[in-house]
């Protein structure tokens, strides 16, 4: 247990060690988002590190060999702890021992198998390593990744533009544009940072959309765009999805005589059973976070099978109304409300006109 | 016009007699709220007034009465044109004109014709007045009082309880409670500043409601428990609306037998065949402030004739989802988005877990 006064020294080092990670966002994916600090016997940050790109050096060794002689006797702080296995970089746990630091301080646990057992390791070479220090802010760097090895499974983030009422579109589907400019540019925002952006069939039909990132910096590879739909849609040189912004993958149900043209025309078409099996594919191919962008069948699907994992809305000050109208959440729904599906951590911000509502979603037992 | 320093030396005064004016909420019905301060020639304030009930003094006459001699050559601050008509009390020109104030200043025109021409009565009588001062702010004071003398039914604030998803009820008709114990309380301060309280048949006969006012104090006469339905809704004993707390009057389009036993148990029934009779009727009792609490269908048709004024939300961070769920609004709905009606003015506060949204509704021409 560290006291409070330790507690207060070693905050502001590894919440730098925070903000070099997120100097990974968007561009380490599948890897996670490492930063690392290290400090001298002095006091001093004499080193700084951060996992930039896959196969690119670990934070830890990043900073270890900015700090060069002044790692003997220094403290080094790291969001994750160091990994003991030799992937496509040495291990980190050979570079730390080599360098002369004596103290590691380390925020989330690997939570990938292969990678894991790092602090042992460091623990058998006598080194002084406390775990889990600041874990709840350094997990939220790696969300989809630690969600991808706990489930398999992409981490989603849903997605949609809402009146007052909770209506994604009027009864004769017209949706554009409920949310303001300010809105709209934070959800490219958040494209830019995620793996690939998911819609239904019914959003390709009606709003033809070309799902790329506009306005704002992709620091990695651009997101995937996906369409879930039962059957290959119809083929359509008009669709936006045939621009040469971004990749293209459809999953459907059944092939038909539409598959092959988007084919030639450079779109992937799977075809698999059921959600989670599409969810599965495009994990184990490496896109880790999911932005769903809707309609409301598709968010039902997502809600009802607890595939959401997180929740962004941009509340627009409208009332639409309609019992036909699209909802955000079109399918059966809760029976009694303590089946309701709660969203926790929740985060308020206003944008313009709209409110964004930003919260984790907590499933019911 | 007035000059910067002409407003800032102003400001306060007024401030203060649209604070005094706000003692009359709850108990003024159905005369407006108005406040006014005496301010003497050494710049003090030498009176202030209110108005308190019907048949009390007018705020302009209390202030008057207090600041007594100090009157003289003294400016009078009121945030509602003064009378010129002697009603259960004298005019008020003629107090002003003898108490030998030199200058007025008010905010709100008088919209009730038999009281409007205060301000020139005024002039002629050679004091200076200035009109419209800060009225923006004095005007919500007596927003149900203008709303009536305009259109000459109530004004409307629909109430409701709502999940991020727009939901009232899940589909089994489940909503106690999607709001927390703060929205609860808030709601219950809102009833007590209304003058009758407005459910649909379908409220009535799912969840038994009370409709009266708890755990916060009620200034004036407690508010009329409203029920609409199509025919007299089947007769209960168990119906808590048989209770002494508050009067309560249905509105039906036709009797039945059960009219009978609902009037011998001290319900009010009245037979009317459209919302807009029914709204008039209640105005002309001085019923001039409504809180509309649901269900759905209810919101719906006062949505739809435009006759909501104001909404207050109480938004639960839950997800409910269902087509077959209780919306908001659950009628037809607007065709295109530039038919959506708009929240203007629009307040947020956090209460508990939830965030209360408040706004005037903005129809589409």
């Amino acid at each position: 247990m560290l006291t409070e006064p330790e507690r207060k020294h070693h905050e502001p080092f590894m919440q730098r060690a925070i903000e070099l990670a997120k100097r990974g966002i968007g561009s380490t994916h599948p890897n996670p988002r490492v930063g690392a600090v290290v400090v001298g016997k002095s006091g001093e940050v004499v080193g700084e590190g951060w996992h930039a790109y896959p196969g690119g050096l670990h934070a830890e060794a990043m900073a270890i060999e900015k700090a060069g002689e002044n790692a003997q006797g220094a403290t080094l702080y790291v969001t994750l702890e160091p990994c003991a296995a030799h992937g496509r970089t040495p291990a980190c746990t050979d570079a730390i021992r080599s360098s002369g630091i004596t103290d590691v301080i380390y925020a989330s646990s690997d939570p990938n198998p292969k990678m894991a057992g790092g602090a042992k390791v460091l623990v058998a070479a006598r080194i002084n390593v406390i775990g889990g220090f600041m874990k709840d802010e350094a997990d939220k760097l790696n969300l989809p990744f630690f969600h991808y090895m706990k489930t398999g499974r992409p981490y989603v983030t849903a997605k949609a533009a809402i009146s007052l009422d909770g209506k994604l579109a009027t009864h004769s589907q017209h949706s554009q544009w409920i949310s303001g400019p300010e809105s709209r540019l934070h959800a490219q925002a958040i494209r830019a940072q995620v793996d690939a952006i998911v819609v239904g069939a019914g959003t390709l039909h009606f709003d033809n959309p070309s799902l790329t990132v506009r306005d704002v910096e992709v620091k990695g590879s651009v997101p995937l765009r996906v369409v879930l739909c039962f059957e290959t849609p119809h083929f359509s040189q008009e669709s936006k999805l045939l621009s040469d912004d971004a990749p293209t993958r459809f999953y459907v149900r059944s092939f038909n005589e539409h598959t092959e043209k988007w084919r030639e025309a450079g779109v992937q078409i799977e075809k698999l059973n059921s959600l989670d099996a599409i969810l599965k594919h495009l994990a184990q191919d490496g896109y880790l976070h999911l932005l769903l962008e809707g309609g409301g069948c598709l968010h039902a699907s997502f809600f009802d099978a607890h595939f959401t994992s997180e929740v962004v809305l941009y509340q627009a000050p409208i009332l639409i109304g309609g019992r036909d109208a699209v909802s955000l959440w079109n399918g059966t729904g809760v029976e009694t409300l303590d089946h309701a599906l709660r969203l926790a951590d929740i985060k308020y911000r206003k944008l313009g006109n709209d409110v964004m509502i930003r919260g984790n979603v907590i499933y019911p037992d």
